[in-house]
């Protein structure tokens, strides 16, 4: 058995990591590999250390598509919004809902909230009541305990805003957890939050250990883990657009009216108010806008990804966060979802392109990034209902992906206009299209 | 007020849109910002080319980090995994956990089933008996409409495994949906799905229209929409690591025994199955692996986010997605996930990174794929479940986030060992850290 166990891999510099990939794993001239990963790193080498800082065991830089998405007009300010995303159509549909709403008002947000959550998870094999009413005393010590990890954020105007002592005992033996709620300002508050939990740990743990009022047996007190929750339902933007149905105008050529829209755009998305296959898609849509965002100004979208899928599971039925109404003739598309963002701190100031991400949206606040985040991800939402209810996606599906293809083999502007016409009511694949290719050439 | 509405922005070449970018939304010499975003350009126009198509309106490239996490030994057989993530500790976590296991036997997997599902959402405005007795005849008529589009994929192995009609009367009014699985074999079968599902649409229409059993009224049948669905249920991988609870080893410098360690850890993991609050963080950890891996082959990311998440709440409650237990001394860790990946089509065999990885894997099939991405999203959640239930994850992050920081005042190796030992008690921000940095260079 060729066992590829390895020791010290890390330690390895980058050329050396990919010449023991590509003799373990590629069976290529090692050299070639170099050359091929080297190809992607940046020519300046400090800027390189920077990307390859981030992570670990970096060999290359993986590269996705940095675009723009003109004419979002958000509460009254113009803006042009970084979106990084590898899938076609995304940066498309936003811009074209974008632009759709424009003179129609453009997008209006509410911050509805905004506070972050973090916990303590811990056993204690004792009187409930006792711990209840040690739990006023605890609390000032927890807060007090913390004072040099808030100080700074206290000037900010952030810090702990509550604790409460959760009993979760009728799930799990001795199980209790301190539920603490944070306002983090501009920060997505990931290090504060956790900083101040684990010392909470300790404080929680001597607090009781040291009250003469426990006995032996509940000093037996043990902290299980100490973590932020990446569920924030506390922590949402409301996003909407709205107007007079007939102004919406003609969909499908002039075949279909406003009204007719509006009823089929509504009608979709309560399809997804009740049904979670439907649903999921239907969110899918909206995160492609989202995370663009997310990742084009170096914030976090596995964290954002399971708050909003979490949140739009809350109600017992996994749904819709976005909601469609006629209401006196007025059409209203809405989303509320939760976003814990940062503007400082993280990878936001330390990645060069996410950095200027922010400097195209002026330097948006947490509360202003919440509001622009929720807008793209409503206008996805919008594009993606709006092709479904009228023309269908595979059209426009299909033109992205044969020209990917065709751009993949170098196609010629005459070759791409034959394969067009050829394909233009055909299924599109990698491997029909290099047939069509290679025939064409052959030709 | 200054209104920024552009037309044709799409059809500006990339140093123009970048041109009027800076113009509106940056007010800097557009010279400088063009050489800003060129300096992330492929030195390779033609290479560049490529990028550039994948989305629109690009005008750079995003660069994340592309590492490697080796000692991955899944069902007897060795690999190193390409993961791109911008989120320190994510790689070194897997290769850890990867390493602590191999010894042990590595990781196994099962694959359930591999089902994927489309919907032709529809309004029929009849006699629910009626349509139900045509349905046998339909069922027949729509599989037979889409031969031309099934023929390839059944060479392949695929096609459609059924189609069922579902009444969603109670829900919304004359509402039924077809709900169609299919087996797309190696492609992720997104444009497959969704080109049989919108001759679906025809075909039902027609149907209905053509056959005389139905009266005027009825024949006013409307498709809503057709789609596929990500929440693929049906489509599921188990990985899973296991080994006497003895061989785990002790802990935390030898203080915590291997006992003490697998209470603790299963104690952890069932936190995830009893509060959402855990389960989102819990579940967003396991995110992390399996994105990096997701975004490296070139699949997507949100469909599978979305599918994993809205999976996490079938039962009503939103939970873990992984389980840990010890039975009869046996330590198990185990996690069941929906994934529907590709391997062939779609972007994977386009960007040049993400043919690299698949290469470095040995060139996996989807059913591979989707066992290498489960152990990486157990070995994730195992990396950060032993880290919170042993030192916890602050000491670890706080080190990497410094070196990051310093990475970018760009720190000589005494000024980052001074640097280190200042903060080793201490919270550290940028500000702070410049805060110590320029004090440290004034001297």
């Amino acid at each position: 058995m060729d066992k590829k166990k390895v020791s010290g891999f890390s330690k390895l510099n980058k050329t050396d990591k990919i010449k023991w990939v590509a003799h373990n794993f590629l069976y290529s001239n090692p050299i070639d590999v170099v050359k091929d990963f080297a190809g992607y790193w940046h020519d300046n080498i400090e800027e390189q250390k920077i990307f390859d800082g981030f992570s670990e065991n970096t060999i290359s830089n993986f590269h996705m598509p940095f675009g723009v998405a003109p004419n979002f007009l958000i509460d009254g300010k113009d803006y042009a919004i970084p979106m990084v995303t590898e899938e076609s159509s995304v940066v498309a549909a936003a811009a074209n809902a974008a632009k759709f709403w424009y003179d129609k008002g453009g997008f209006t947000t509410t911050i509805n909230n905004s506070v972050k959550i973090g916990q303590v998870h811990f056993t204690y094999p004792g009187s409930k009541e006792k711990l209840q009413k040690f739990f006023p005393e605890l609390k000032y010590k927890l807060i007090d305990g913390v004072e040099n990890i808030t100080a700074n954020m206290e000037k900010r105007g952030g810090g702990i805003l509550d604790i409460e002592l959760l009993d979760f005992t009728a799930k799990e033996k001795d199980l209790y957890q301190l539920k603490c709620s944070f306002e983090t300002v501009d920060s997505m508050g990931a290090n504060f939050i956790n900083s101040c939990l684990e010392e909470f740990g300790n404080i929680l743990v001597d607090g009781i250990q040291l009250n003469t009022a426990f006995s032996l047996e509940e000093k037996d007190v043990k902290v299980i883990m100490c973590i932020l929750s990446n569920l924030t339902p506390d922590c949402t933007v409301t996003a909407k657009v709205s107007c007079p149905v007939k102004e919406l105008g003609f969909f499908q050529n002039g075949l279909m009216s406003p009204q007719q829209f509006a009823d089929k755009f509504t009608q979709a998305v309560r399809i997804a108010e009740v049904d979670p296959y439907r649903a999921t898609t239907h969110n899918k849509g909206i995160m492609n806008g989202i995370d663009a965002v997310i990742i084009a100004t170096g914030n976090d979208f596995r964290a954002v990804e399971a708050c909003a899928h979490a949140y739009a599971a809350k109600d017992g039925e996994y749904k819709s966060l976005s909601h469609a109404e006629v209401v006196d003739g007025i059409f209203t598309f809405s989303i509320t979802v939760p976003l814990a963002l940062g503007t400082v701190g993280g990878l936001t100031g330390l990645h060069p392109l996410a950095k200027k991400s922010m400097e195209i949206m002026g330097e948006p606040t947490a509360h202003q990034l919440m509001s622009i985040v929720a807008c793209v991800g409503l206008a996805q939402n919008f594009g993606a209902v709006r092709a479904l209810t009228t023309s269908g996606i595979q059209a426009g599906h299909m033109k992205m992906h044969l020209n990917n293809i065709l751009s993949q083999f170098h196609a010629t502007e005459m070759e791409i206009e034959k394969a067009v016409a050829y394909f233009k009511d055909k299924v599109i694949s990698v491997s029909l299209v290099r047939a069509f290719v290679t025939e064409m050439r052959a030709v």
